[in-house]
């Protein structure tokens, strides 16, 4: 299922040292309170919200082209890096999945907006408060252009909220128009939401199985999970001060984003914290191979690797090329041992709901303990304030 | 044109210790000699070799729907790097540019030989030694389907070598079946090389104006580009140890990459070297936002920005959606140098060829520089063996 293996690409650690710290943050986690319902699958999201959820999707999907997808950060990172992983190369989503908001690329909504065209369009717009920057500004365009496409009766069911579920700017539309919405939880931040309806309903439409997903959740090791997160925290007193998160299966790219933003924003505080990156593997060992052998020794890594049998021949070696892709995993795993740079190993079976439900909670509670184990607070994200003032500023003048 | 700001989002620094290693450093690039063709454009690629790209593209756009371009590192991501740039984000090439080899998914390599079926398709194989891992099993397995599909007098207008211009595995398959070749320079290494045939040939198949590219290239103001190496390596000295290449166009994801493997390899030895990461924002300042203003303090970023003039409207700002995109750089710089987090910034006027070229040959000077101010080899990666050497003993077995 998910495996672990954090010992044939580690020096040795001592974990023993973490007992008392880890008996505390275990109490915390089952006493529960703010911020923590993540914790509990079945707080996520409701068995009736689930039906919702399919039933939508259904509808969703025969009656539309492009869904779109307007959310940025924890409103957008989930259901992204899920539909990436589980889509084909080749092989566009019916109905083609489409996200928004998460730049201020002109030209990106300029295109958006003439690709509407010829299309029959749904949008879900995702935003707890309803007024983060990038969202609404593309919420406001795409939304000019379905008023053009479509009559009032016809918006009703093509315009999808996922917001707080009382306040905002974006509840009151809801509620003087009669738009279809999805309640954010409260006590769940965004970067903790992807199990929630924010992100389970654009997985859904992009016809996944969001039970697998949750069901997968709930199988998680959690000890386990704790015991990455302890070993985190050594490296990080050894002074290895960025974590790749090293992946052979392009298709993770945004599984990995996701992670970025869990570890990152739960941990970098107080002028603290693991700074996350990726390897997206082969590829960037012929980029920065020659950084992670031979630079400034300050990455350990964490190889997110699939147990796929390999099918395809090749007449260059005895061996399938998925074969060799797990080969190149653990070879290049002990030469960078070898070089001083460790590395975690997280294998699971196959790429799909089940597995990557997982993956999601096995990261959620390790990135929570990561923060107490830094004595910050997991759950907040102040530094963002910084900049959003200043754009506020600037945006008034 | 290309213009810098190394002032206002950076703290005093005294350039002027650099000045006796600087004037050594032109000496060396004004000599000349070993790997240092990159230097010389007109090194790079000949007028002849010109006019033949530019012939065989046009005869490519005309005979095939999907352009397979198999390569690895420096020979994949310069083009992949400026046919990203330089496409909308809704509509694709003609013909599709699909780029294979790069890494060893085999899901990836079965769904395209797949999508080869209903398709005419011209290959493009890169690689200077003919026998690098990912693109040999991608061509092996994508030469075997084309010789299922087409007749070997077909396959000679359908697969076009870059290689070595005597030896390896890949001039040899080419002299023997008459297939048409491109040489790679011997004096310019892989990641130095995209304004050669290696990159100029897909880049010019995709549509884009090759000499326009040259012609930025001539354009730049050398000594700008010693100016930020100088500054890299103060920023450095300070214990910056990751430079965030940061962008506001998503489009330049690609061109990212490519700066990685160009700073990442040059400059990653002798366990030195500044780690090279990105962000692409302002999606990333929702999701490492927070760790950049109040994480721990090894950053530091160097800013590209597009000068575009906005034209799109919004309901919600006076402004138009590119000009809060510049409102956005700047106000978040200024943010993170309020936390200590300082910014190079370097402003294009528009993304285009003329303007990626400038980009391309004042990076490829930078980095240069940037070994040489290390006291390391800026033009070899001996720490890519080591992975290689293991992998190999493991498929032999």
């Amino acid at each position: 299922m998910l495996k672990t293996d954090f010992k044939t690409y580690l020096k040795d650690k001592n974990l023993n040292l973490y007992k008392d710290k880890i008996e505390k943050i275990k109490n915390i986690f089952n006493t529960g309170g703010k911020m923590l319902d993540w914790y509990y699958i079945d707080k996520c999201i409701s068995p009736k919200e689930i039906d919702s959820i399919k039933n939508i999707s259904q509808n969703i999907q025969k009656n539309c082209d492009l869904f779109i997808v307007i959310g940025i950060g924890g409103s957008f990172l989930g259901a992204k890096a899920i539909i990436s992983a589980l889509t084909p190369y080749f092989s566009k989503n019916k109905p083609e999945i489409v996200f928004a908001g998460n730049s201020l690329s002109e030209e990106y909504l300029q295109e958006l907006i003439k690709y509407m065209d010829d299309k029959e369009v749904i949008i879900n717009v995702i935003s707890k408060s309803g007024n983060t920057l990038e969202p609404s500004i593309a919420f406001d365009i795409i939304y000019e252009k379905m008023k053009i496409k479509y009559s009032n009766d016809e918006l009703k069911k093509r315009i999808i909220v996922t917001t707080d579920p009382k306040e905002g700017i974006l509840r009151e539309l809801a509620n003087k128009n009669d738009y279809l919405t999805f309640d954010i939880p409260t006590q769940i931040g965004g970067r903790y939401s992807v199990l929630t309806t924010v992100g389970l309903l654009p997985i859904a439409v992009a016809g996944f199985d969001i039970e697998k997903l949750l069901l997968g959740a709930k199988q998680v090791n959690v000890d386990e999970a704790f015991r990455y997160a302890i070993i985190r925290d050594i490296l990080y007193k050894e002074h290895k001060i960025v974590e790749l998160f090293t992946f052979y299966e392009p298709k993770l790219e945004y599984f990995i984003e996701w992670l970025k933003q869990l570890f990152g924003e739960t941990q970098g505080k107080n002028k603290l914290g693991i700074l996350p990156s990726s390897s997206n593997n082969t590829r960037d060992l012929h980029s920065l191979g020659q950084f992670y052998q031979e630079g400034t020794p300050i990455i350990f890594e964490t190889i997110i690797g699939i147990n796929k049998k390999g099918k395809l021949k090749n007449n260059l070696y005895t061996h399938f090329v998925e074969d060799i892709n797990m080969i190149a995993l653990k070879q290049v795993a002990f030469a960078h041992l070898d070089a001083g740079v460790e590395s975690n190993l997280i294998i699971i079976d196959k790429l799909d709901e089940l597995h990557l439900g997982m993956l999601i909670y096995f990261f959620e509670i390790a990135a929570a303990v990561g923060g107490y184990l830094l004595d910050v607070n997991p759950f907040d994200q102040p530094g963002v304030t910084a900049y959003k003032k200043l754009i506020e500023i600037e945006l008034k003048k």
